[in-house]
């Protein structure tokens, strides 16, 4: 028996690239090998609570444009939602999904009606999970949205807020290992600041690496075995967000003493808000040992705002897997679509077809990348380029020149360093070879 | 005896704001005390010689529009460049200046060459330093306009760059010594990529993270007492630099055990490409324990790129110093000015106009910081904002809370923060009253 | 007897630049004469229903914050925020007022009952008109809400869409002119697309255009003196918004034979979304005969997003005003402040604090910009620097030349010219000397 | 016999998808019928003599890294220069080139001088066109890099510099005509400004229409039968340029009468600058009656100044060239290369292959763009969308209906209209199926 919402719409099956039903996969195939691994397993997609079940279409003009029948608050409303939530990743064959707390349960007038809520919903979830085989990719606690975390939530002016936090993501991180989650999410969207004439910045990184620190200390006292993930955004909803880019996020967890303990989950969208590429923070991630999870949400190039949409362009979701592949794939971590549907696109079946379209266009993707990687068709030039560096003068000048001796060394032997192309275009064809 | 380049113009005297006097000071005035400092020990003006002797007026679009008479490529044209230079800070009365190898000498065959040619003009510099009490801020090498450099200085695929770059490095350092300078910089114009696709991050991070602890290596065997500063810039001429932005360089320092060794030289025009005011990138190097110095250029904030024109937004620079106060003013770092004239701005007296117009609105910007810092305007609010943290309860839960027992403590009282106005127009109208 | 909503605040005065109350004006001073007019009849300042009195705290991220007790959809609740919307222009003392339909009524179930609840509404204003000598500066329809409009209103490709808007218009206008209100304005929010996928550009344009021409037709009809105002804004909420900048606005009035009907009111943080300067869109506007009023909400420079908040640089207002000024001042126009408060200043008092803050900095700019006009300031150099254009010689090749007459003078006189100095660095100081 | 620049490369053939030769195309195939038309004759490539043997390969922060035998000014390293060009042309198979009279000629030092040697190129490309049959695609004049333009050319306070830059356009249509150019091309970098406070807009933009004007007389006179074409650009090298976009161009031509005589030439580079996606640019030049021709150039989306790289996105090629087949293809139109190798990419190889693989992605975008038009795969959905517009009473509204009988209508018949989804997504996936 099903909630009807999607009216006759069957399981969502791959039929192959030659197939033009808008309700089919035409390059995502679950069993496929990629590499020696099914695509699944490689792809480990999650859908996304929050925009896909929950965002009623609003944008700072414009009210509801999505009309959905669970959209009220109360227990009853919140289960209906599961089961829809449920029947859709059942329709999709995604073996994940995500969500924060304000997301599946109503909001209590009280810290301990919350946690009721919560855990009442975490109950009805851990039995569909049962059932359905579905399993939480990762958790999280929404500290944004209500108006008490308007000034931050671990970073807030007031004592008060930061406890308020603490104990949510406490209720959060026992709801996540219950579920057995493979991750928890932290992403900071109030940890920022309107105008710095009102904010300590001092102060408030302090008391973020200390919330941090003791969120990282539950996880191990709870023997949770998942990761701890940040997200990184610049900016928006706060003009500036501490946790701005992969590289500042890097920065402060060394900072704080926990980039052993704490990895990122990087959103598409999220980077090109920052001025990066998504393979820039990808690449700079797995360079700096905290790569974690991805979030294939991408940005329109022309908004400045996030604009979450369904990635659709195949040559960047190609140079996205490369790197996630570069980085050995994901090992807790996987895809969610924290993906919105456009708010015109009002009818059941849009959900369906945004996460189809999305996800076919991360599979070509994989496809592209791990071919690319089977012919060393990149790594092979790059290695390359650098392989002067494998000299014994090299790596002897690298490990124990000064400068100095290297001055002495480039007047004795009259170093007068000749360019060589850095063949970009080249490259650039290469990989037009594959998508 | 003057070179004759700047005509019968006179030493640029302080005449106070009703003068009308293009070739005046109206709030530059050295001998104001402000914080019971002089103004110029607190601004500490410094002449950048690239874009004030050297840049020909040349954009990506067009040729040279200025003229020189020492636009020529040999000692007697750097000679008379310095002549003009050294002209150019009496008239002035900037107490500092700053170069690059490259701009005060032409460039040699050789490395041996290129090293001569600097050491001879770095002995011109000292007598004229001598004679007139100027004195350099700081020097540096420019590793990014020669060929060699195209594809990175220390991050370059090709060893011999690397060590042309640690030998030239050396050389610039010695000559800093030699000539008292107070800070040495580094600009990593190069350092970065234009595609991902032909390059090693990793690899590259280590070499740039090795090559500056050879600089630090190199500072304290020939006891130089000065500052080590890295320059953020978040792209052009590079795609991506890996000094992207103040955050960043923490990280990387950090990364590389430099983080109390190394600081930052922040520009305002920087910032704004990164995606961040200059008070931002300010306070934040204040917060991380980095703040060295600063490059005084704004950029126009219509231009996706460095245009690196004289500062002329008082209010903005009021903010600016307000926070090189909370830093607690410079130490060895100082206002550079790396400004460029408009390429219309041909005539001789454009270049003094545009520096006493830059110096003016700086110290308008440190009055107005000034008054704030004694009225405590800002810092007042500011403790009150933050006062709750200042219990013992707060304090304690910082200290040795744990999500645990912060969760028990919420559910136990009951917490249920309220929000409190973030009073940001009203901070902004306080701002407006002192500028 | 008030409303009692802001508590004992009494009526704003002005203080002068010495007081340091964070309830008077300090610059803004109504009857103090300025090139021979009252400032108050410079300014003609104007409050926004929208921020100032509807808008609730959220973002995309965030739900309210303000709790203000007319937050209900009732006819008695549109009352009691009129109340307190005059008790707040009455201490304020602004002469004027603007608002769109939906703000000031509840919405209705059918076309019907918003036109008799907005009917109601307005008879309640006028007695409120009367009462306190408050004017209305303009009206408008909001036609971008609701989810109707989500696919565009003229634009719709829904011909009873178009209708709907057609008919909301008539009311509205009905509505401005009952009250006696001085322009009518357009925003087309969703007057755009999401994606070129689903849209015929040409088709829309025109419906758009003939849409324009009927508001313009029914102006003429109901004997309406006041200007019809179209409000240029590139994109938010849709990708992109056909009424892009000044420029965009132009050609389309052009294509639609309404360049004389039709004027703009241009936002400053609109301006900036677009990539330009406001002083540049005002400038532009004047230029090409179709300046018409402003929105004075500055946009955040690190935000790509609108964040219309108040101004608070005060150079950048004198360089408004002064295109103000060139354009000779508002006619029908006016200085609205369609501008939010951050969403955490929370208190009542703010309300008042930003727009206090706001005035006070138009106030100095327009001082600023009067001073600058009086002195010929700008306009001196300005005229110096065309004077060339006012020969005979150049006056007749512009007349009358062709390329082959001119060709054939170039030849012969041997022209070639040489480029004198633009002087930007002079006239950015000379403009301090001013602010 | 040959200039053997190019060593032993060969004429580069089509060698299909399969092939992994860097020099050969996969795609690209002259010969092929597309839509009933041979694909040379659909994209009509010319190669940009600027960047392709002009551009040494600097930047705003280095010099040179291309060295290229013709680098020297003179007659005789102009024709060696013409030499490879024409060899390049054969080598890739381009139809078409396209120049500007500063990058075929040494800079004379009086008009007269310029004039000669233009023509004696004009002379030395004719007979190398007659002998390989390759044709030129447009011609333009450089009024942006020489000094004498740095306060703009048409635009310029000085009503000599006007005058030079009349009689160089004449020149260089007298030269366009003389090779059968089947355009003529204007843009405007310096037709702008630095700065509003030295700027009489009004003025500028009447002596642009004028200059304009005079242009399109002279073509009518000496019967050159090609298009007059404008390509619009927003900023870089002026902060604003009064081409600003399509749109901005369009209003511009209809002030000054002469939107039937003037057409634009669009570039994807510039389309980005000013804010759009490159087919909202080809899509309003199309809707507005004023499509020309493209330059098919990309910018990096995360860099704010002009890149000028080749093409490599698929997707978007598909969409641009949709756009192009919407507007009925080229007519004296074509698909200009004004594309730069990067600065790293030296080797004569490089040239060669940035070329290849930018035809060969536009290829595939055409090929994908054709077969969408054939399956009526998006005009289908579009084509329905409006599909209520066709009806009589909609018709009927649009043409003679009042904003007073359409308010009676909705009233009396209650018209509420209901939202339909937009379908974003599906109509993105559908695209997906082609690229």
């Amino acid at each position: 028996m099903t909630t009807g919402f999607f009216g006759d719409i069957a399981k969502i099956k791959y039929e192959g690239e030659g197939s033009t039903n808008p309700l089919a996969f035409r390059h995502y195939n679950p069993d496929e090998v990629v590499l020696g691994k099914r695509m699944e397993d490689h792809l480990r997609f999650a859908v996304a609570y929050w925009h896909t079940f929950v965002w009623p279409g609003t944008d700072p003009f414009g009210g509801n444009t999505f009309e959905r029948p669970w959209f009220k608050d109360s227990m009853d409303a919140a289960k209906m939602k599961a089961d829809v939530a449920f029947e859709f990743f059942q329709l999709l064959g995604t073996p994940y999904y995500c969500f924060h707390d304000a997301d599946v349960r109503p909001e209590g007038a009280t810290f301990a009606e919350n946690t009721r809520n919560l855990n009442e919903i975490v109950d009805y979830f851990a039995e569909k999970q049962a059932k359905t085989g579905i399993k939480l990719l990762w958790g999280t606690a929404n500290m944004f949205s209500h108006r008490r975390y308007m000034s931050g939530a671990a970073t807030n002016p007031d004592p008060d807020v930061f406890a308020f936090a603490a104990a949510t993501v406490k209720t959060c991180m026992d709801a996540t290992l219950k579920l057995g989650g493979e991750n928890y999410v932290l992403w900071g969207g109030r940890e920022g600041y309107e105008t710095l004439l009102n904010t300590d910045l001092k102060q408030e990184l302090d008391h973020m690496g200390r919330f941090l620190n003791m969120v990282v200390e539950y996880k191990h006292k709870i023997g949770f075995k998942g990761a701890i993930l940040i997200e990184p955004k610049p900016q928006e909803p706060s003009k500036h967000q501490y946790d701005y880019d992969v590289a500042t996020v890097y920065g402060f967890l060394k900072n704080y003493g926990l980039e052993k303990e704490v990895k990122v989950n990087i959103e598409q969208g999220h980077a090109i808000l920052a001025g990066h590429t998504f393979e820039h923070e990808l690449a700079l991630a797995n360079a700096l040992g905290i790569f974690g999870s991805i979030d294939m949400n991408r940005n329109d190039y022309q908004s400045g705002w996030d604009t979450d949409q369904f990635p659709n362009n195949v040559p960047e979701m190609a140079l996205a897997y490369y790197q996630v592949l570069q980085a050995g794939g994901f090992t807790t971590g996987g895809t969610n679509f924290d993906s919105k549907l456009r708010r015109q696109s009002i009818d059941p079946a849009d959900l369906l077809i945004g996460h189809i379209g999305g996800m076919d266009c991360c599979a070509r993707g994989l496809k592209a990348a791990a071919k690319m990687v089977e012919d060393k068709a990149l790594s092979a030039p790059l290695a390359n380029r650098y392989a002067c560096w494998n000299s014994d003068a090299a790596k002897s000048m690298l490990a124990s020149g000064t400068l100095e001796s290297i001055a002495a060394r480039v007047e004795s032997e009259n170093i007068n360093p000749q360019p060589k192309s850095g063949q970009q275009e080249l490259l650039e064809n290469v990989v037009n070879r594959y998508v």
